[in-house]
């Protein structure tokens, strides 16, 4: 048997329970002082007050001494597109003359020029440079994340991006959930013929990746100029159809109907809502729909932030995910996403840490095993170098990550 | 003699000269592709086109094999609180409440703590705790910076945190300036009596720090509340007579004249300038003042960011710093305020490479030695994750540097 005791704990931060915390519960986190935590074979057996810790929890142990500091269930980052070809930093020059993402887009610049780049890069290239980004991400404290596809957009470029994302999945610590966004713009080849795409798409791709099974949700970029509802809600139905779960890119730049079609197809998640409006709202809370929120491209676009505190009002339960992409949000980095949730979206520190463990395992089903510290659940935890929860959400710039564990093992850094 | 090689450099980036960089010169950066340079003793003795290094450069010298990778001049950060006791984590609750910065200091928290905590703890608490930061902030790629005084607000701790400056300055490989800032705000033994502390100050403290040989600069808070236009031109100017050179912090929260002492009385610099107006950018122009800009505490404050864009085009010359402190910006992180330059004060990524680099040096008197990389400045480099700079201001949120180079010698991670 494989077993580690996490001995010391300063502090212990986490919520509890395996389902989403709406409202009030999303600033429901327990607090337990000199604590420490037994994993054996990759699972807690004990996580609670040292002095309560059963007999023998050492023998034959890994000894990890947490020295004093916090330790909070290991970050879960549930929006990112990770793997791509290329980068788009030479689009800085048109972003400080005034551009926008639209504006790139026609200009053939923008998500086109990273398809471009991940058509012609080998699945070998993409995985290895992903494979550095999963490494940066666990050294920050996340321990397991969604990835999209959807610089593809077409059959064999999706595949090979989900193929890598498998690979990563397998061959590295990370914990990660795979979403097909084949909908994530419409490819040079179908210009003006959007429905034409949906439809290659609906008949061809869809079916491959369902038959692979290389994709658990299925995601649209439902916008101005990209996807209608309509067009959406074709995508996402066919998706369903094949046991893939929907989840919406809804009202990043206008509120054209995204987070009341997540409502209706009862999406897992709506992700970015900067522009959500009453109406939309109402939908996802009626339909119990987890708002997936990406402050850090706010931030990028210097954008307005999405209504978060209403949100928390009506009841609907918030993910923070760092939408990690090369064009609107290149930034990996989930802790300054966090940041970005105590000072603009004003959640206090408490609901940021459920946003970003318990419901963002929530939003990529994995909520059975992971987001919370208790008995039954995963070995995956942070020690940080910090004395309280506070500290990361204030000192933002500094990694504060001391220690990861994930399945109760410590990763060398 | 001790020689360094650093070869196959990709790009390297710098400006040129030994004085300050203004207007269109702001922006004014040489770039080599496939590049090398030879440090001997410390010292640069060829920076250039590796096709063109002088025949035997290799020889007898210790090998950096950049890689390709993208070199600058180390980053030098010309603004920060760096040495104060505790921390203030424990205001969020208050801030998000609505609380300001001055509504938190008439509470008696704020800054008042810190110097609680900074008296309170000794000098070697205060040192390593300090250390630390420093070398977080070499990880960075920071090779130089300046640090202030300013949470003792007695002679007996201002000295104290001056003496913490000189052993880090002493004892790492950090350049460090150092500033006496014993009017940063007014200590509660002479509360209501600001003038009664500033005589203080100019009798005892300042002598002290002279004496000593513990500052290169003395710095003001001038603002409403803290010190006004008469007071702060008081302090400078018996600084100044004790061979201090002027800096002020000016025009942060309100434009009282801040700017405009800084002028007249020949300040090296002006820090923070959020609210500088028309007249005070004038004087600033016309006094030759450095605009020194802590765009991070813009961010975290979520206030306005200094129009740093009228400044270029005054011919201001910019420098961009972190303003580290304990309590308007917990974060050290330079490459994150120079993100901010880029998306906030839309500089180009030229004009912010000069702002942490050759005007910084300038900022804090080490403009000889430090600042660009050309044959006779100090071997202070950088080899960064990147193939451009580019890369830098778009990858926020990832610490993409590699190797860091002091005086020639490169530094263990």
């Amino acid at each position: 048997m494989n077993k580690t005791f996490v001995k010391n704990i300063g502090l212990l931060c986490t919520p509890t329970g395996s389902r989403v915390h709406a409202g009030a519960e999303q600033g429901q986190i327990t607090k337990i002082e000199n604590a420490c935590a037994l994993i054996e074979d990759g699972k807690i057996t004990y996580c609670g007050p040292q002095a309560e810790a059963p007999a023998g929890a050492e023998q034959g142990a890994q000894i990890v001494d947490a020295q004093g500091r916090l330790v909070t269930p290991g970050l879960i980052d549930a929006h990112t597109h990770l793997v791509f070809g290329g980068w788009r930093q030479h689009e800085i020059p048109l972003k400080l003359a005034g551009a926008g993402y639209l504006d790139i887009l026609r200009m053939g610049g923008g998500i086109l020029s990273t398809v471009k780049h991940t058509r012609e890069e080998t699945e070998d290239q993409l995985y290895a440079k992903s494979l550095g980004f999963v490494h940066e991400m666990l050294a920050m404290g996340v321990t397991a994340c969604e990835m999209k596809s959807g610089y593809g957009l077409n059959t064999e470029t999706e595949l090979k991006q989900l193929r890598v994302i498998r690979r990563l999945a397998e061959s590295s610590p990370m914990d990660v959930a795979s979403t097909f966004l084949g909908a994530h713009a419409v490819p040079e080849e179908y210009k003006d013929d959007a429905d034409g795409y949906v439809d290659q798409m609906i008949r061809e791709t869809l079916p491959a990746v369902a038959e692979q099974k290389l994709a658990q949700y299925c995601d649209v970029f439902c916008e101005t100029g990209v996807f209608d509802v309509e067009q959406s809600r074709r995508v996402l139905e066919a998706g369903k159809a094949l046991g893939l779960k929907p989840r919406i890119h809804a009202d990043e730049i206008d509120a054209i109907g995204g987070a009341q079609l997540a409502g209706q197809v009862g999406a897992v998640s709506a992700e970015h809502l900067i522009a959500a409006d009453e109406d939309g709202m109402a939908a996802l809370a009626k339909g119990g729909v987890i708002a997936d929120l990406l402050p850090a491209t706010s931030f990028y676009l210097d954008k307005t932030f999405a209504p978060v505190r209403r949100m928390v009002e009506l009841g609907i339960p918030v993910v923070i995910a760092s939408d990690f992409n090369p064009g609107s949000c290149p930034s990996l980095n989930l802790p300054f996403a966090m940041n970005l949730g105590l000072l603009r979206y004003k959640l206090t520190p408490e609901e940021v840490l459920t946003a970003v463990t318990i419901n963002a395992a929530c939003s990529i089903g994995m909520e059975d095993r992971l987001g919370s510290l208790e008995t039954g659940k995963q070995g995956d935890l942070v020690i940080w170098d910090a004395p309280d929860w506070e500290m990361l959400l204030y000192r933002f710039g500094s990694n504060l990550c001391h220690t990861v564990i994930k399945a109760g093992q410590p990763l060398a850094r």
